[in-house]
């Protein structure tokens, strides 16, 4: 299950791409996450990228270049459409061999003809706009911070805030493919409309959310997958991740909470889902990995939900962060204020651990699925990663440092920044950039 | 909303093929529905097909004959592909292009060089398999049986079975689309292994599915659809959907009732969901459409959920039953046990409503999507459609007629055959077919 540490890792590995080797770049040469982009100004397809500093490599015109071999070459093409379906299916020997491939391309001791060939395929960042890394075929959401379910559930149920299932499997639901929707500079949806409960009514009432709240999630996407009735061990699960990204599950709180019971959300999340731009391949974070640890006094998990590898580096340390940008900080001239942070090594339940759950039954995964990983909240009350968490359901509302506007639920205009990165010692610091989106008013 | 009978509901037409004018065939000339199909036998492609008495009428040798034109020929082309998702992005006006064009062909006043030629492209349903209408994006199922749901929460809280949302809006939950599969002769799915709270364990326990069960429901598939953020109103829901299907959601109870706290189901409900071979189209279900009413005392639905067209036709009176097929049935030489049958009239919301309560919050559909409508159970023990409410939870074991057998649950070998048709004083009655599947053991 684990990737070795390998060439690709070396902290002194450096770029002939200046902007790979800056202070706080996301995208150094041990990064080389992967995107699905097109010029912004250009009547042109979307194809896959690989970043490297503040450039996009171009896979379709890399591909074109014969500069690539073998399986390498093989992926590159695969990455030359404009959904990466078939670059997810082919596994992970295509996909180290891709990282190792641009890798050698893009290392500081390339030949000079070949720097001068991938020059050629690089295109700024800040030009592009970004597409969906894959056609997804379904979405599962899963729930999988402990923290976040104690958040909440208190804000419910203050003397049983846990259900009982919750450290005994890592609980799911399916959510909505087709609103999943790149979160990137300029993209906003509308606020939803529908029905809520208004706290004291007795009738329900159809109107704007009023309880619009954002979910900080990282998402993974499905590699090869299993066919229907075949369920995915815990020791094979990674063969089938292709990496991870930001995910934020903007939420109608008020719909959902009236909506929910019995079966779970629905409008309260279907009417968008955003996910960062870069996806980072496992190879990527292999440095970051962590022990999956658990309290000792916690239940242990079932022995199909447990496995040695699982124990010893199925925890990843993702740091995560939320920042708030509201029109008085565009007035004011001001940053975005930080709302939250916390790290992906909290959560109680790892993606291997996700995915086996998932097919447990037999149910079949595809290429290019996504699976989200649930609210990551941490210990503390400033780790939340939602604002019902961090308001305390809307009764203490946060101050948003800089503009010193109070927040209880989002409001329009409201842009909310997910940001990631991994940091270890020794280790040359990865990120996955951004993922952002805008409130916009409610249809009128 | 309504769509006008016409000469294709006219109850005196007949074919020129006469199995589709035997008395109890489900596919006289004013049905016409659609599947996707290829011969058994041969090395060839699904495409779509018509039924008509015993026979398929191959629109993919339709489409090349040259015989229809303008936007029937259109959608008879977008029907020669593997799915009908171009077909169903066409709307209204192709659909029904293509059933009158299809009607005057098969009618038995065809000229006889039309007969002929239409003949060649007949296919005996006997000789072919079928496959899924449409590359499922989404598959959504709703709850909005009240017997149903009184039936299953009276199970759990006998005092308090109905959640107080129940009668304000159609309650929903995202499905899984890629274990949709077709329910066709020898079709069978493994039992799901997982996880389940035994009574009056103290921990939970891994092992095959022991509640395992079916769910009688319809589905619809949707048209054209809507853009992220676009709500249909109710006034043009039906618009967007193309025809109704027989819908098995097989469910493992066990998994269910533990995993689904506070999220919903999940894997209780995504190793198998069956949908029947034929669709039929809104326009033949024309004739069998029934007010939509609601009890004076019930809340009324509020008004983005009401409109005049839905309270005169919004409901369908479609007639369902449920049989079971074990293997001492075969041993036998009996027929399958009838073991419940209703209407799907009994809904407390109609389709229209569910479509528009599912994009009200701005949720895109998308052409292909498939929504099911929950369990249809009737208002008498009978009419439950499903075993765990026919058996009271597995307190109560059914008796099959025939056999004997007690049940109360599936058990292994047993096959699920869903059928229905419309009938009405004065029409020709007009059938879905079947929906059957079969639980095969678990893995071992």
């Amino acid at each position: 299950m684990a990737i070795a540490l390998n060439a690709t890792h070396d902290p002194a590995a450096r770029s002939w791409v200046p902007s790979a080797n800056t202070d706080g770049t996301d995208f150094p040469l041990q990064n080389l996450p992967l995107a699905v982009f097109r010029r912004q100004t250009a009547d042109e397809a979307f194809r896959g990228g690989a970043a490297i500093g503040d450039q996009v490599l171009d896979l379709a015109a890399l591909a074109a270049s014969g500069l690539l071999q073998g399986d390498a070459q093989a992926a590159c093409l695969a990455c030359a459409q404009p959904a990466l379906n078939d670059y997810m299916a082919m596994g992970s020997g295509a996909w180290r061999a891709l990282r190792h491939g641009l890798f050698a391309l893009l290392h500081g001791d390339a030949a000079a003809a070949v720097q001068q060939q991938v020059r050629s395929c690089l295109v700024p960042q800040a030009e592009v706009e970004y597409g969906l890394h894959a056609r997804i075929g379904d979405y599962t959401d899963f729930y999988t911070s402990i923290h976040h379910a104690l958040n909440v559930g208190r804000l419910i149920f203050p003397d049983n805030p846990l259900t009982p299932n919750f450290q005994w499997l890592p609980i799911a639901y399916h959510g909505r493919a087709s609103s999943v929707r790149v979160g990137q500079a300029g993209f906003g949806f509308r606020r939803p409309m529908g029905q809520a409960m208004p706290p004291g009514a007795r009738q329900p009432a159809y109107g704007p959310c009023a309880r619009l709240d954002f979910e900080l999630e990282m998402g993974f996407y499905i590699g090869p997958g299993n066919g229907l009735g075949e369920p995915v061990p815990l020791d094979a699960a990674e063969d089938h991740i292709v990496g991870m990204v930001l995910l934020n599950d903007w939420s109608a709180r008020d719909h959902q909470f009236w909506e929910m019971n019995p079966l779970g959300p629905f409008l309260g999340k279907n009417f968008c889902t955003t996910v960062s731009p870069w996806l980072v391949g496992m190879e990527a974070l292999a440095p970051f990995r962590v022990p999956f640890t658990r309290p000792a006094a916690d239940p242990q998990p079932l022995a199909y939900l447990d496995g040695r590898a699982n124990r010893e580096h199925g925890g990843v340390d993702v740091q995560l962060e939320v920042r708030l940008d509201t029109p008085r900080h565009h007035a004011r001239g001001l940053e975005p204020s930080r709302i939250a942070a916390t790290s992906f090594r909290h959560q109680y339940w790892t993606p291997a651990q996700m995915l086996a759950q998932h097919t447990v039954g037999g149910c079949n995964l595809q290429p290019g699925d996504l699976l989200g990983t649930g609210t990551v909240s941490g210990p503390t009350p400033q780790e939340a990663g939602a604002i019902v968490e961090l308001s305390k359901g809307g009764r203490e509302p946060i101050v948003l440092q800089g503009t010193g506007e109070p927040r209880t639920f989002l409001e329009d205009g409201d842009t909310v920044i997910l940001r990631g990165w991994c940091e270890a010692p020794g280790r040359e610091c990865i990120g996955f950039g951004e993922c952002r989106g805008t409130v916009l008013p409610a249809r009128g």
